[in-house]
């Protein structure tokens, strides 16, 4: 007999089925046992007789073959009435390190992250992940759609990319390597290579010396790198195309998940794009709150969002026209004020989940450049180089996957949103 | 005016284009010159007059606008009368390092990877990576529709999953860390997390001391994690269905990429399973032909492959029954042979492709197991501990992708598969 899963039971014309799970809740009413049997797709009510039930424990590994009854008060609305049951999974424990069936999550988020692999079996934690699967895929889906090309580059690399600091370092045979902070690089050159569109959704290393809600060490980026752009705006474009793509997929396929986290998303997605330089301006006159040189500051972020909330009703805004010194140096110069560049960020909900911008793409301004930053071009030659051949207009950006789950679902530590957080303290499991 | 792909112009009911891309061959003729543009898509053939023809060199990027003109002698079967030209991205360099436009590739590899955003202008040796980008399409839609979950774990991990040898170290804060070599052991946990089925595309990477034609030190694994399995079978029949699955996938996505190549794939993908000891005994019987103990060698690979291909008509052979000693202590052991484990290898035209197999799932088991092999089971906590929770009967498999698509293509060598390959001399670009 075929396994079927418990979300298929109702729906099914047959009357007798094979299914397999967890041991989820066991309520034992003397001459007749309930148990909730945890799969993949939900908990099904099976009615096991006094003759079955020895040596069940919460979390036990089943299969049951049962008979469909209807049961309005049964979670899917049927149980089973177990015929036959065997163990494929035996537990070992004393105790269970927390509940798992209880109404609530009760642990601390520490201890879910040492217990991962229980943490999850709560149906609302594994609901997380499927969004997450399915942002992943609205990002793939649109930009293939849009002749985007998917590339994996490597993480080991020979230099820093970007100056240097803040990179974990790797003992690479005889030498010394680093782990990417970015595809940065290889996605413009891949750009460059006549793949013209390209994205990634890859690794990322921070050798961050932060321990907060919103800092991971290692953490998905999805990468895109456009070429023949106009300007930073087509990348704008692209993004806020993306995110409107972004809530109708999740909609489509994660309506029960979003459910279960409250989430309802705007019908119309229209983000702001104000200079940095005036949003400043709005923080210090209107909050009264002061920026660092060429930037705001995570407490920024967050009044700025509120304001944005109340004055363009969006979640979202992009900040463009950072200054030069406060980009990496193949940041595109605005050409009304060079002082000035290209580039944006996106802020969702007071957070930063993007930065981007165009590139710059010829040879000479960009060794100018790099002159100009007080780094040595000759480190970066294999790069540079690559801009002698043709390089047409570029640019792009990259999203932090947990920073946008997080924010998708009102999560408040990113640990929430990563299968298998990565930080300072955190090596395992 | 939007722009459009060269391979677009044909069918389209336009007259006048704005199209994009690089030089890729100039033929002046004096009066009128004759340009091939490239882009994503192809190649255009442009006719520029005199006034038109100034500074043009071969691979500067370009925008035109040009009136469609049918030409059965050009590349597309059309050509664009030139009426506006713009340079979007100059040249800088005073030869190529290599021609890009003839016939066939002059260059070595070696130098091909060192200008690999040049070598890669080439439309036959980007098309590998639409092949690649198939194969990993293909992969994830066949699980997808199988009610597998995508996942991405962690590849800075604490300790070695396997014993130890060939990893990379990581300079994590003040610990020693290390490079993951594959997912296997949070593969398996998120099984047991409640995903039940799971797959990761992602880096994995070797500290092996080998540079041949046929090993990368970094490389992208597809791995897949099945819960509830029966036994060693359902893996293979899994990968057996995607295989099937892959090749038809890529006739109908990439008919033209195959072409190239001169692909044609089999009609009837039906792949023996064969104990390793039979395949020693026929290898030595058949062709005098030794293998190491449990195993066979690389050579064997390939004179088993062909007399597979003549024997059962298949280009593939799992390879079955591996003995304890040459596995992993997670591996199933086999119930009729304990001295045999549930684990099975894929050949694919000479080349092991694929490791994979049952895994143990009993606590007790997989502890006494740890410790039979002389590992410390406190070393393995994390993961042993998960299964004290109920644990399905579960296992899984990894492909290497550029071998997979290394031999899909024909290929001689793994770097030619590979974006941007690390090898023990090569970190760059």
């Amino acid at each position: 007999m075929e396994r079927t899963y418990a979300a298929n039971i109702k729906e099914s014309m047959e009357s007798i089925f094979l299914v397999k799970g967890w041991i989820h809740k066991i309520h034992d009413l003397g001459k007749i046992t309930f148990i909730q049997l945890r799969d993949k797709t939900g908990i099904l009510q099976l009615v096991v007789d006094k003759n079955n039930k020895d040596s069940l424990r919460l979390e036990t590994c089943i299969e049951v073959v049962g008979e469909k009854v209807l049961n309005k008060k049964a979670p899917m609305g049927v149980e089973l009435l177990v015929k036959e049951m065997k163990v494929l999974g035996k537990t070992y424990y004393d105790t269970l390190p927390f509940e798992i069936n209880n109404q609530k999550v009760t642990a601390l988020l520490e201890k879910q992250l040492d217990y991962r692999s229980i943490s999850l079996r709560r149906q609302e934690l594994r609901a997380i992940f499927k969004v997450q699967e399915e942002i992943v895929e609205a990002f793939r889906t649109y930009l293939k759609e849009r002749r985007f090309s998917e590339i994996h580059s490597p993480k080991i690399i020979a230099s820093s990319t970007e100056g240097g600091s803040e990179m974990f370092t790797v003992n690479y045979f005889e030498r010394r390597a680093f782990l990417a902070q970015s595809p940065q690089f290889y996605k413009q050159m891949m750009v460059g290579a006549g793949f013209e569109r390209v994205f990634e959704i890859g690794a990322a290393y921070r050798a961050e010396l932060h321990n907060t809600w919103r800092h991971l060490n290692e953490y998905i980026s999805l990468d895109v790198e456009m070429g023949f752009i106009k300007d930073e705006n087509d990348l704008m474009d692209l993004e806020e195309g993306f995110i409107k793509y972004l809530f109708n997929h999740l909609m489509k396929y994660c309506s029960e998940e979003l459910e279960m986290y409250g989430i309802n998303f705007p019908d119309i997605i229209k983000i702001p794009r104000l200079p940095l330089s005036e949003v400043q301006s709005i923080l210090l006159e209107k909050f009264d709150k002061k920026s660092p040189a060429g930037n705001i500051d995570a407490e920024g972020e967050i009044v700025l969002s509120k304001y944005i909330k109340e004055t363009y009703e969006s979640d979202f805004v992009f900040l463009t026209k950072y200054p030069v010194a406060k980009r990496p140096m193949y940041a595109m110069p605005d050409y009304e004020d060079p002082d000035m560049t290209k580039s944006f960020d996106l802020i969702y909900k007071g957070l930063e989940i993007t930065t981007g911008g165009q590139r710059i793409h010829d040879y000479e301004m960009l060794k100018a450049n790099i002159i100009k930053f007080g780094l040595v071009p000759e480190n970066f030659k294999f790069y540079l180089d690559s801009f002698k051949y043709g390089m047409p207009p570029h640019g792009g950006f990259a999203i932090g996957l947990e920073r946008l789950t997080m924010k998708i679902l009102g999560l408040s530590n990113i640990r929430e949103a990563t299968l298998l957080p990565r930080d300072m303290n955190r090596l395992e499991p």
